[in-house]
């Protein structure tokens, strides 16, 4: 989130109204690192306490809760804000700071609904209690007590320690590094250049259902040159990437049905048809083992890249092979390409499956059915309902 | 169960010792069935009370409560009761009833272990509460209060009523049974005309692991004439069916990893190498759309029918239609073939997968491994470990 704040108050810097004394970015990055550095205990808990409220899109009080703590947030440094309502669910949080003299709007997007959760499967803490580790989980790390306040914090955070809870990168840190970026400017007195907008969603990982809905009924709002998504990975390589588009998604679940009932698989096996064969079955016949889906037509509709683009691509570091250890992947899909290349292509990708029992849990039985989740990412070019229907169209046709 | 007194009780009598008055078959059934309707409450109440006690083999704790109790309700019939060790598990309950002047001598068999349990999925009741329906589930049954004890229960009990908790039928019911039916002779005066020992195992839904060696170690108590397993199914007819033999099972668990932790899919998906996906490829691969396993030598060591057990399948009733109509099945595997002639066949089937998570639980990720639980039954002249060798050589040899 270091390199995040001072990035960001850079973002808000790239042109000044005439008649302003310009600071050189680096003397911006330089006066922000400054100021996290004396802030940082601030600074993170600020983020504890967001992370500490249960963001799942579908938890309808604990999602409010989360856009009315933003809009206190948001408040506080003087940001007009407005709740755009949605039934049930968490509004759109939208933000507006005006400079005066400023002659461009740039709208920042992020949001602050997180991934389900299955609290069991967090062995050590629980995903709304956050916590430090000295390194990452992968690297071996521990859990430390945060630093305690004082004046030998200053710079006191390491930066390999890393802040464990649901949302901590995925989606609440870009939010609290935005309003620290902007502390960081109004602390140093460095004014602001642009006239700022925040889009805030709370259902982004149900699928942004209601997003577009939202944000045409308040299009007034919204006038802007630029809006940049505050929700992409960086690279493998720890550099900050800045992404020219995203892919859309569309999520699929199919249920395979077998008997009516479980079925005991010794006085049934071998003649009631078993959906997680059949499941299994389906699955395999998606894709090659390349990785390439074998559904009629999934890549016609694809916008080929231009020059421009495949020279930014051949330009990335590649590190696929550090990964492919680092991940312990022995071969990679793909035939050859490059990770940076295949994300650019459209996806199929098998989120989960489920049947039944498994491991010591296991009965032997004929199970009634069988579940899998996929997902699918487009690329320019394509559209969600045709790629559905491909896909409805190839499942069908196996019967 | 009701039949199941009647069936045992008969099952005593094959042959009586010479100088005794043999009464007839049909006599003893009615005689019997005299005893459970006056005594059916009663009959009921220790079915529930040994139901209640959690029998999962791996409950250590619970397992031997069983045990214990089981050795109660065998010495209350004067049953010698011996309890062969297991460590950490129930152990082989073994009981001894010998009758002046009988010649010979069976082995009954049950198990009192139950199959694993999710209590989440029992949505009405719970697995070791039991609890009365006036029909089965699948025939829209409705919890109903036990029928109070008095004058007026003479038979109270419907034949379409069915009691549900782990292990109601499979196999706690038999033992009950068995033991109804030595009170119910011994209220009619019927003398037994066999020695009778019982094995009741503690552990036959984790695969009886223990039971050869533990047998082996008390192989002086087990002289008898021959062994009967009260662990079969009734024909779907509701016919009670007599088994001469019975296959063998091996249970397989698979798990194919993936990447070392669950990946975003959208950053690495058509790169990182799918473990679903692999599974469901290894998976399919197995079995063709008939269900004829794909693997090697899979049917070789099989000891074809002789023409006895031909003629015994042939003139077995079919209802396979009827089946499929009740099991909602639109095509059974088998190319054609008879269920009653499948399951005379090895098997392997899926009992249970398990990747990550599906439905509104469902994570946009490439997932780390993916599970799947087999199990494998074997016919005469097969081998398990053979059998076992040749399905992980078919696995190795897919990569």
């Amino acid at each position: 989130m270091k390199k995040a704040i001072a990035t960001l108050a850079v973002l808000l810097l790239p042109c000044l109204a005439a008649g302003q004394k310009a600071p050189a970015p680096a003397q911006v990055v330089q006066a922000v690192r400054a100021y996290r550095m004396e802030n940082e205990d601030r600074i993170m808990r600020e983020l504890c306490e967001f992370l500490a409220i249960p963001n799942i899109a579908s938890d309808t009080p604990n999602i409010q809760k989360n856009a009315a703590h933003l809009m206190e947030m948001l408040e506080a440094r003087g940001i007009e804000t407005h709740l755009l309502p949605i039934t049930g669910r968490g509004p759109v949080v939208f933000g507006k700071l005006l400079s005066p003299e400023a002659k461009h709007t740039v709208i920042l997007y992020a949001h602050y609904d997180g991934q389900p959760v299955d609290p069991a499967a967090w062995t050590d803490g629980a995903p709304f209690e956050p916590l430090l580790r000295n390194a990452a989980i992968e690297a071996g790390g521990k859990r430390i007590p945060f630093p305690v306040n004082g004046a030998g914090l200053r710079g006191g955070y390491n930066d390999d320690w890393r802040i464990y809870a649901r949302s901590a990168s995925d989606d609440k840190s870009p939010i609290v590094a935005l309003l620290a970026a902007l502390d960081a400017l109004r602390a140093k007195e460095i004014p602001l250049a642009l006239n700022l907008k925040v889009i805030l969603e709370g259902e982004e990982e149900a699928g942004s259902p209601n997003l577009q809905r939202t944000l045409e009924l308040h299009k007034n709002l919204l006038g802007a040159d630029l809006l940049i998504t505050a929700d992409g990975p960086v690279h493998q390589s720890g550099r900050p990437l800045v992404f020219f588009g995203n892919r859309g998604d569309i999520g699929i679940d199919i249920t395979v049905y077998g008997p009516l009932r479980a079925l005991h698989s010794g006085h049934y096996g071998n003649w009631a048809p078993n959906p997680a064969m059949e499941l299994s079955r389906l699955l395999a016949s998606m894709k090659d083992e390349d990785g390439r889906v074998l559904i009629a037509g999934y890549y016609d509709d694809v916008t080929p890249l231009g020059e421009v683009e495949k020279k930014a691509l051949a330009a990335m570091p590649d590190n696929d092979a550090d990964l492919e250890r680092e991940l312990g992947i022995a071969k990679p899909e793909g035939a050859g390409k490059k990770l940076a290349e295949l994300i650019m292509e459209p996806s199929l990708n098998v989120c989960g499956l489920r049947s039944a029992y498994v491991g010591s849990q296991a009965q032997n039985v004929v199970p009634d059915k069988a579940e899998a989740s996929l997902d699918a990412r487009l690329v320019r070019g394509e559209d969600p309902q045709k790629k559905f229907d491909q896909i409805a169209g190839f499942i069908r046709s196996q019967g």
